[in-house]
């Protein structure tokens, strides 16, 4: 039996829309927006979307009509009142509500902002100018219609067999990590890919599998949509975009050096626990421990998302100790390029000194490689950066050289602050 | 949005039914019916389902209030209007009715009769005695109730996303098989898979992917349902069944050398074209063609259903050259126990030297081995047999050791008349 009402509902949009709720989005862009919401009010700033896969068109694959329809459905959503239930209802350890009846009530108000969309060479040039927390919003939205738009133009000549067989394919292939992820005994893991996620859908499905197949070993995922209609938690802390924005606000040499820390003051003025998560990597993380005040050793755990995971997670365990913490309470978060291999490598290196945690993005949710459609279906490396704020550039360093934001000029002035 | 009224419907039934059509059975069947009756009103036969896999117990898998309540829903089942108007419109190339307007009217009314179900240790005997044309249309249903039944006791422990990757794999394993057998340039290929299929629904969803995959060199199905709702060719002809009951019921040793080409004779004054096609091997193939009548090998084509089927092929291309034919125009038709690797070699070896076609049954429809489910998911051996006729035991020689059918004292007379 066809459902008519389903059908008749579908036949309403013109197209068949990517981004289908506000809180299609990740966790800690939320906690960051609240955040901004806050402390941040009038800082303007621009975002733009930046491919670091050069050999990858995108021109070539999308057409410039269907990345405006999409951006512009997205522009229509609005939050529903059971989101903002949900938005609500989230607490820390079921003390205090996390987000503030004001920033719902902003929230529920809130639509996306105005998109540049400019045809350049063999790429677009996708930028959002704004107040911060309005603009800030925009980054999952575009990232994952972008990538939804590739999945779709790369899939679009096959057959419906065909089809089912690739998602077959792709559902045994996730299996199978599965599998040998669950051989880890205390593994914890949650999805964060959602930005560079092949589709909604297949995200969606791939957060389910790992529900069943991991049991208690999945927190949960980043994407709050999925988290409040699955019932499971949603995972996230905050970003490079706090700390690179708090420094290109900055005068001199000396409140540069200090806004990665100031901006971590007033975070855990916000949040507690679980989210006091230590982002080092900005401008490099050896000199961010170097120069880190005494209190942030406190904090419950470090993010490692650029660099060498074990140079890393080995720079933050020595701090910690140099810090007369306990490192087996503290807790390393690895979420940069993670698949399998990387997981049992960083488990059986680092489980023993630290409480480990895995955010697996791309390969988790967008790992189409070796099934049979074609090459490029490789994952692209697609971001969505905040570029200046108040008129000033940010900068981004990063551990690692691929990842590194700005002009020569400030990179300059950046290093040798962040010495 | 949940469909309520599919939900509804399905609240009604007691049990999930395997069986939902009497057109839920092989074509050949139906041909046969038809024949049996115009031809044999009035003989009264007795079927036995047989388990070849000796190491499987079915009384271990399956409960014998299940089995009974499949058998019992079964013969509730009567023809429906469309399903009478998809027989009528059977017609031999455009020109005559393949069905009679009087076969469909007793179809129209027909159900199915009753069984006999009786624990022996450790399997069920499952016969079903009454009149020939009746009786006959039990062989599908019964064996197909069995198969799946089977199948859900192997997956009765599974979780939901579990089920779904196996599935996955199921659908990349045929899929691979059909970009193999895609390659075959002149291919003709049927689906002859109801009998020991996983499941109705894993076999449409088989015969709708061989559709879509191989295109023309896709023949069509030997399940009148798929066929009629997937608006496929119904493929079939005539089975064993017809020579083991028209000799069963000989008296002399002449009368019962001469029943399997009689019941040939007959049969051309029914069908004609693509349906006459000699199935040789019942009493041994080489005995059959030695002492076969001029005429039959006038007839289309020649079945291979057991035996090495190299020296079953060259057995029927010697024996058209022998009688003056070109083999070229012949058609020969290979259905046991194919699989990918077999269907190349016979094609490889044969297609320069006749028509083939092929007919692909258990490995098409049920092949779960290696998915990582209980190694029993090995698909068993089920066959549904007549083993008498008017109190007289039927005896089947075959090609194939493991096919042998009948008593000692009544083999011997046999292998004595057809030499």
């Amino acid at each position: 039996m066809v459902d008519i009402a389903t059908r008749v509902f579908n036949q309403n949009w013109k197209i068949d829309p990517i981004v289908r709720s506000l809180l299609d989005t990740d966790f800690y862009k939320i906690l960051m927006n609240q955040f901004i919401y806050r402390n941040s009010k009038g800082v303007e700033v621009k975002f733009q979307l930046i491919n670091r896969t050069k050999d990858v068109s995108l021109v070539d694959l999308i057409s410039e009509e269907e990345l405006r329809n999409q951006l512009d459905q997205a522009r229509m959503l609005r939050l529903s009142r059971g989101e903002a239930t949900w938005l609500r209802g989230n607490h820390f350890y079921g003390n205090e509500m996390m987000f503030s009846p004001e920033y719902v009530s902003w929230f529920e108000e809130f639509t996306l902002p105005e998109y540049n969309l400019k045809k350049q060479n063999d790429n677009y040039e996708l930028t959002f100018e704004g107040a911060w927390n309005e603009v800030s919003l925009w980054e999952i939205p575009a990232l994952s219609i972008v990538s939804e738009l590739r999945s779709r133009a790369l899939l679009r000549e096959m057959g419906k067999f065909e089809l089912q067989v690739l998602y077959a394919r792709a559902m045994t292939k996730l299996w199978e990590k599965i599998e040998k992820l669950k051989k880890l005994t205390n593994l914890r893991i949650a999805d964060f890919g959602t930005r560079r996620r092949h589709s909604f859908l297949w995200q969606d499905w791939c957060i389910q599998a790992m529900n069943e197949g991991l049991g208690e070993k999945f927190l949960g995922t980043s994407n709050c949509l999925v988290a409040q209609r699955r019932e499971l938690e949603a995972i996230g802390t905050n970003a490079h975009e706090l700390p690179m924005i708090y420094s290109a606000l900055t005068d001199t040499d000396s409140e540069l050096a200090a806004a990665p820390y100031e901006v971590l003051a007033n975070w855990q003025k916000e949040y507690d626990g679980n989210l006091k998560i230590i982002l080092p990597d900005t401008y490099g993380s050896e000199n961010f421990f170097k120069n880190a005040p005494d209190w942030l050793a406190q904090w419950t755990g470090v993010r490692i998302d650029s660099g060498n995971p074990i140079l890393g997670a080995e720079t933050a365990l020595r701090w910690w100790s140099s810090k007369g913490e306990d490192t087996t309470k503290k807790l390393l978060i690895f979420s940069d390029g993670l698949d399998v291999n990387a997981i049992e490598m960083l488990y059986a290196r680092f489980s023993s000194s630290a409480r480990l945690s895995f955010g697996w993005g791309t390969m988790l949710t967008n790992d189409f490689r070796g099934l049979g459609i074609n090459l490029e279906a490789n994952p692209m490396s697609l971001v969505c950066k905040a570029v200046n704020a108040n008129g000033r550039p940010t900068v981004k360093i990063s551990d690692d050289f691929g990842k590194v934001l700005g002009q020569a000029s400030d990179l300059n002035r950046y290093k040798r602050v962040f010495v």
